[in-house]
């Protein structure tokens, strides 16, 4: 048992009393409900499947679609992991967000290749069957948009989920070919310092990336949480670059062209570029800074009476790895550590718990996470500082859930 | 980047001349395909989504139903993970083994208490509800099926895939309250030693478990890759005890009842039990051996020729970690060590992979498994030795796939 994972049961424990479980009245035979057992439990279930789904209970956890010309171009926009609903560090793939300029192409692996060329020594084309016989790595790490949680940056808090405020965000376990491999496969020229990396949507949707990125920790991912990627994560095979925003994440990918420099495409240019406070913009913001956000409780959901409730949520960092989540329950006032559920991995999600118990008072629930790199996430007013008012991309501020009296919850500015 | 995780580049490239990449001819237009562009590079995409699925291309990827009365009880049987297309460590939760004794029941979480009863101070019911504000913990744990390769206990040698051997094996993030934590509530009398554990099924799939291993690292799972726990296994919770074999992990819990004893049940005598040489059958064999197999090359896939290929496969133990893994070419002759990719997680499925140069003739692929307790995975006949040749419960003998000289791949016994 991972030592960060303990819980402190003694702590806990003490103050359970407060705690809803039923004490069973009666006879063990009422205990385990055998006089009236449930219809579930007097016939044969439903048959085995070639493909599980989720129970028909759990229809409401999907993901938030917004899309900005729903009948021109439904296909353009983007769909929001619901954070609120899930816990652990693994999304799943089917819940992962989505972020399309052009849709999802229905690619056939079998005529799809990737391409390397531009400033190497020989122009190489890789397919998918071709990749696969390479070494690959398997890595957990999280993915997020550039505009994540824009819906925080308006004037006035709107009222919904935790995911539809930070769900441009999810986490996989990615496995592909470390892009090292193929880069000196095809031989660097040495006037190379940039990677122009394209995809096979009908949006060519393009990014530049640093050469040193595309030789540290970049792959070529096949594969999400075991499978194969899925198409609205790239299928057959997209960028990833750990920590860098997401869409330089290029999916669909179909060529990589070395190059001497950036392209300022319309991708880099007119849009993912931040507005400064003297109204010009800033390109190029390519790490996702260090974040966190209360999962449990959050709008949406009512508090159930004083007592003691697990607080719950998620950090990650794009410079490294989560070494220290505090919370507050008093709006930043005081604050206190929360435990980590370990391991803690780079460049990917780490759950963060903290038992609590609520007195039935107001109370402003925040979180605020720290990376290895030293890297504290910023106060909402610290983060407003750095922009324009009109800036929507890299909010990484902290999150005030607003818990109310008569347990309602309420997002707020704080 | 995982030190364990590193690829060996340097002598990967010096080899790599015999990889099948393609060497692009001609211009740069000609290298990014844009002179005829596929169809999905087009026209814009399919509609952004609410639940995702994959590919219609990995249509072939799915579990393998084996249900022993399709037509009388088709709930009854099993269903296997597809390891030989899977990569990672991961198990999609829509490919997590399946067995069930009565079917899959449709368990609604507002109707569903798991009481806890028996030598207790105070039987206490939990709702799901009621679990949602305990401490929680999420780790990465395999199930095995006791009943796992017992396709390769037969007197010869199926000619199946990887999964339809060894598929009763999946791996997924856990997220569920600390068991400990709740028989600490209850109250344990000092009488208690062993856990009834029964499921909310027809069948009423229940065993026995040591009270000890309750206390330990057992968790009532109410999430898995991060989403509510999937019908198939176990919604809306059930028993995972880290190691041991699968239907100890009893699926739909209702019911915990400490006793002074293991009670006997129908699904620890007429089945899981091992058939001994002097005919015997061995009770409660709990903790799974150490084991892994290779999953690619495997039955089922071609060599493309002589050259460079990735050796890949999955380890695990139900003692602790994997802290290595061997794969031999030459059926057991001579071994070289495989690279692990990293973290290595106690009673969690390991990836290794080894790069392979095939030389065209006939080769023995075989893999074999350590972990941190100095277990080491048993030759076949070593294995056999071990029980009566009708024992078809826990085995973890060494799988030998044959290479041919033609790229054709055999299930052998070696």
């Amino acid at each position: 048992m991972n030592e960060n994972d303990r819980v402190d049961r003694r702590n806990f424990l003490a103050r359970s009393a407060a705690l809803t479980a039923g004490v069973v009245a009666g006879s063990a035979s009422a205990a385990t409900g055998s006089e009236a057992l449930p219809a579930w439990s007097r016939a044969p279930g439903t048959p085995l499947r070639a493909y599980g789904t989720p129970s028909k209970f759990e229809e409401p956890v999907k993901r938030v679609v917004t899309s900005g010309y729903p009948t021109v171009s439904p296909g353009t926009g983007s769909s929001l992991t619901p954070l609120q609903a899930l816990e652990g560090t693994i999304t799943p793939a089917g819940l992962h967000f989505e972020r399309h300029h052009s849709g999802v192409p229905d690619i056939d692996p079998k005529a799809h290749r990737l391409v390397i060329h531009g400033l190497v020594k020989r122009a190489l084309s890789f397919s998918p069957a071709t990749l696969d016989r390479y070494p690959m790595v398997s890595r957990v790490h999280f993915v997020e948009c550039a505009g994540n949680s824009s819906r925080n940056t308006g004037p006035q808090p709107l009222q919904v989920t935790c995911g539809t405020i930070h769900g441009l965000l999810s986490n996989s376990e990615w496995t592909g070919v470390p892009l090292s491999i193929l880069l000196e496969e095809a031989g660097i020229d040495p006037r190379a310092t940039w990677i122009y990396a394209e995809g096979a949507d009908s949006a060519a949707m393009s990014r530049s990336v640093p050469l040193d990125k595309g030789m540290d920790d970049a792959m070529i991912a096949l594969y999400q949480n075991g499978e194969r990627i899925r198409p609205e994560q790239g299928y057959p095979m997209r960028l990833l670059l750990p920590g860098y925003e997401g869409n330089m994440n290029v999916k669909w990918l179909r060529q990589l062209k070395l190059t001497d420099g950036p392209q300022h495409t319309k991708d880099e240019t007119s849009k993912y570029s931040d507005l400064m406070p003297d109204g010009k913009s800033q390109q190029f913001t390519f790490v996702l800074g260090v974040k966190s956000t209360i999962t449990r409780p959050s709008w949406g959901m009512t508090m159930q009476g004083p007592g003691l409730y697990e607080i719950s949520g998620v950090a990650w960092s794009g410079a490294g790895r989560i070494t220290r989540v505090e919370v507050s329950a008093d709006g930043g006032a005081t604050w206190r550590d929360a435990r980590l559920s370990g391991p803690t991995l780079t460049k990917s999600v780490t759950r963060f718990r903290l038992p609590w118990e609520w007195n039935g008072q107001a109370a402003l629930l925040q979180s605020r996470a720290t990376d290895d790199k030293g890297n504290v996430q910023p106060g909402r007013k610290a983060w407003n500082a750095l922009y324009s008012p009109g800036n929507r991309y890299h909010n990484n501020a902290i999150q005030t859930w607003s818990v109310k009296a008569d347990g309602s919850i309420e997002n707020v500015y704080a």
